[in-house]
């Protein structure tokens, strides 16, 4: 508790930030209706579930109050632009501060980064919003995938010469008959038709015996000219690509559901998503550096203190901190065994991103043709991002670095300097212009997810296989007392979307629910918990 | 020749268009330099390639007039808004008109509708005349495939099952050993990697002996909740999806590298790109409603005759007209018999385009979630296309068919009427919506590009096996006479892009080398003519 002041109140004096809507702490904030008085809410955190779940309880006339530890809100929803802090939990108990010089005007999202078109919540909540939204491009046939000595290649000829021979692969299996009772439920003219589906797929050569012979879909062997018509490239070989295991390497990634074209991301930030859901709500209800303390369950409400507001006594508490968080350092007395318990069983990923600004969008040139979409490595790096974001203009920034895991441990490890460094030298092997600090310069910014104060890592790592996730999973899900329900915990980490705004929303929607009496308050029935490593944003 | 002179004349009194540069016709419009004088050039036609050219030839000293048939720039460049006139030879010599009646601010592209990643003439021009470009969505997996008694299907379920089953196959494959002389090649750690690749590219059942048992890549199977997780839909059938023949319908069509992702259209309509390429000519470049009649090569010049213009003698003349009409109207006497040969080989294809307004954008709804791209059906239509602009807004345009060959021949022929009739219900077998025309009103439009006056079809049609093709390419890359270089054909029609504006770009480049004598005005050698089925836009 003491350590989380501290932490607060150094946040506060490094920074020099002075909240958005500094008020009084611990005034609720009345809803629309006005004289209603349904109760009053303590929220935990102004995520994104957080500020959507005040703006339905301030509907239904409850009094709401938010307190957010640090001096922004928006949580993991975070854009970094000129002046802006990233701040990390170092060793023994230090701080480091980096703020961000990039050019005015240049913005990047260093945490949420795009919209799925069936994340309806969010889309519809743009819509209300009025969040103007453009295409997010999650893949181009002119991103690269680069494997530590290899030559970095395009999509185009990575993922078409793959097509291709497992297409000639599978034709001549299909016509030497050697998948007879595999076919048997096809007709004969539908194995005909089985071939001819093949030699579309693949683009095989009809003049020659349906091999893969190599394709247009890879590109044009030479420029174009009046007398150059479209020639396929040679294909790369079989052997080269299963060497080149990338799709080991998320190559696949964008086929999978939540990355299928069309992907949304709102023009100038995805923070301008936070900026309308704050501006929805009355002014004052957000207090900043307010680190919640403690929480503890009265029996007829719920204690709490922080930072700024002290200690009082509320008729409801959400919280949206991550749940390790939460665990570690809030949770008090009068809470249920069983809901403690699975409070202390989530763990959260690790996650590192890294920032570039680049004096020339290079990777628009006539020699790269990138315009969006994410470059693949074997490294740890992992992915480069492109923007989606102002084509065509001088400057821009880029993504220079998305990982999980330990590459994600071992990069948070690094020193700033060194995590720049290594970024760089990852990134050369997509294009030699990082090398080149008048193309990229040395301004860029690093953030390690897990690292971040009052984080505990990009998202909820549920993990199917854990025996104790499915029990946590459903406890979650109800108020710390069913009966009394007076704490919830709410946020992507109790959704099926962890790391994702949807889930969020599909949180603060559920919870409210609950604590209307709308929606059952006992823990359901969970036949699967969230696979977080499938999932992760 | 007197047929096109009245029927530019109906066209214009049918029309009530002013030239949008009304200027005394035959007056030579003089480049920056002002000075220098290099000698006249007539372009006839104000397309794409007519534009650059005039341009090129400006800024080296040419004086430059364009001769343009119809009462507005652009050719196949063509945007539709309220009281544009879409106009077609009807039979019998009659001209039919549509008066487009879209609401004020909504507009389709008729013509050209997108611009690759990879046209470099294209996306450089845009930059530099500042016209401002969006991603053009050409797929998504919320797109759909209908067969004529099918239901219609999204493209994430026909394309992820088709691919988990082929995946699967081919595991068995070459598990089984049934492909061991093709994988001679690999080493086995090679083919235990091809295997981990299949389970990758197929999404393979990796706990059910890597069969393919359905993927979340097709969607979920329920709509999330908090307790309900992403579920795989139970797959389509092999034997199904064979018998719905959508690959025979262009349903990998978006694979093609014209068609990969990133693509471009500018904001506003695809003519903001013709509105830019005449603003940066001299005012009074353009004659409109001045069919050329009439064309002759003299010794020290071409002599020309236009509706307005009258007769002149030039030092050059370039013909962006398509070359069916070149050759059925305007070319007279002294032309060399190899050229005039040549000139009368090329044919264009058949196209027609539907445009409907939409009062709501009922596919950007829960039921549809599309945002852009195509869906494809195997009936007339062929394909219907979502808008990539003002998504989330109230209104919008769709491109209700969009069919070549046969269809595109017998859509031309049907009355106006009768084509809407028939688009319409085509398009509600993708989305019911078609059949209220509350939501999709009856003020569509239609345009049979093998009926506009002055065209002959959407496109060049290059065929690869006509035997008189490499001939005529060759020979049309060369002006009537190599030594005399009078007059020369330009435009898309003799690039290796037909239907492409980067295909009108080059040739106008190149053509001007050989007008100014940078590039060789001899008859190029010739490896290969365009293959137009499959470059066609």
């Amino acid at each position: 508790m003491g350590a989380a002041t501290a932490g607060s109140a150094l946040l506060q004096s490094m920074t020099g930030a002075i909240p958005a809507t500094a008020a009084p702490a611990g005034q609720f904030r009345q809803g629309r209706g006005g004289a209603r008085q349904a109760g009053t809410v303590l929220i935990i955190g102004a995520g994104v579930a957080g500020l959507r779940a005040a703006r339905l309880l301030l509907d239904q006339g409850y009094s709401v109050e938010i307190s957010e530890a640090l001096d922004r809100p928006g949580g993991r929803n975070f854009t970094a632009r000129t002046g802006d802090k990233v701040v990390e939990n170092g060793s023994g108990g230090t701080i480091t501060t980096q703020t961000c010089t990039f050019d005015e005007g240049l913005y990047l999202n260093l945490g949420a980064g795009r919209i799925p078109y069936h994340h309806r919540r969010v889309l519809d909540l743009c819509s209300r919003l009025e969040v103007l939204l453009e295409p997010y491009i999650m893949e181009t046939t002119a991103n690269r995938f680069a494997a530590v000595g290899g030559v970095a290649e395009t999509n185009r000829r990575v993922a078409n010469d793959t097509r291709g021979h497992l297409a000639a692969l599978l034709h001549r299996a299909v016509k030497k008959g050697a998948l007879t009772a595999e076919l048997a439920a096809l007709s004969s003219s539908q194995q005909e038709n089985l071939l001819d589906l093949l030699t579309v797929f693949g683009d095989l050569n009809t003049t020659k015996d349906f091999e893969y012979t190599g394709s247009t879909r890879a590109g044009n062997k030479v420029p174009l000219s009046v007398t150059d018509m479209p020639q396929a490239p040679t294909p790369l070989g079989l052997g080269d690509l299963i060497d080149a295991r990338y799709w080991q390497n998320q190559f696949y990634h964008p086929v999978n559901h939540l990355w299928q074209a069309t992907m949304f991301q709102p023009v100038g930030g995805m923070d301008m998503i936070v900026k309308a859901l704050v501006g929805d709500l009355p002014e004052g209800t957000i207090t900043y550096d307010d680190p919640v303390t403690s929480v503890e369950i009265l029996p007829d409400g719920v204690l709490v203190k922080s930072a700024k507001g002290g200690e009082r006594t509320v008729d409801y508490c959400l919280s949206n901190m991550p749940l390790p968080v939460l665990h570690e350092k809030v949770l008090k007395g009068g809470f249920s065994s069983d809901f403690q318990k699975a409070v202390g069983i989530l763990k959260f990923g690790p996650s590192c991103k890294v920032g570039w600004q680049a004096n020339e969008r290079f990777w628009e040139s006539d020699k790269y043709q990138i315009y969006g979409g994410i470059s693949w490595t074997n490294d740890i790096i992992q992915q480069v991002w492109y923007p989606s974001n102002d084509y065509f203009s001088e400057k821009g920034t880029m993504t220079g670095a998305y990982n999980f895991d330990d590459d994600a441990i071992k990069m948070g490890e690094m020193s700033l300097a060194e995590r720049l460094d290594t970024a760089r030298q990852s990134a050369t092997r997509l294009h030699t212009e990082f090398g080149d600090t008048d193309i990229v310069p040395n301004n860029g910014l690093s953030i390690a997810w897990h690292k971040v104060p009052y984080q505990s890592g990009v998202s909820a790592h549920w993990d199917p296989a854990d025996v104790n996730s499915a029990f946590a999973y459903s406890r979650l899900l109800a108020p710390d007392t069913p009966t009394n329900r007076r704490f919830f915990v709410i946020g992507d980490q109790v959704s099926p979307l962890p790391g994702w705004q949807e889930g969020a929303l599909m949180s603060a929607e559920y919870v409210v629910g609950q604590l209307t009496g709308t929606q059952r308050s006992e823990p359901p029935v969970v036949h699967q918990v969230p696979d977080s490593r499938a999932l992760r944003p």
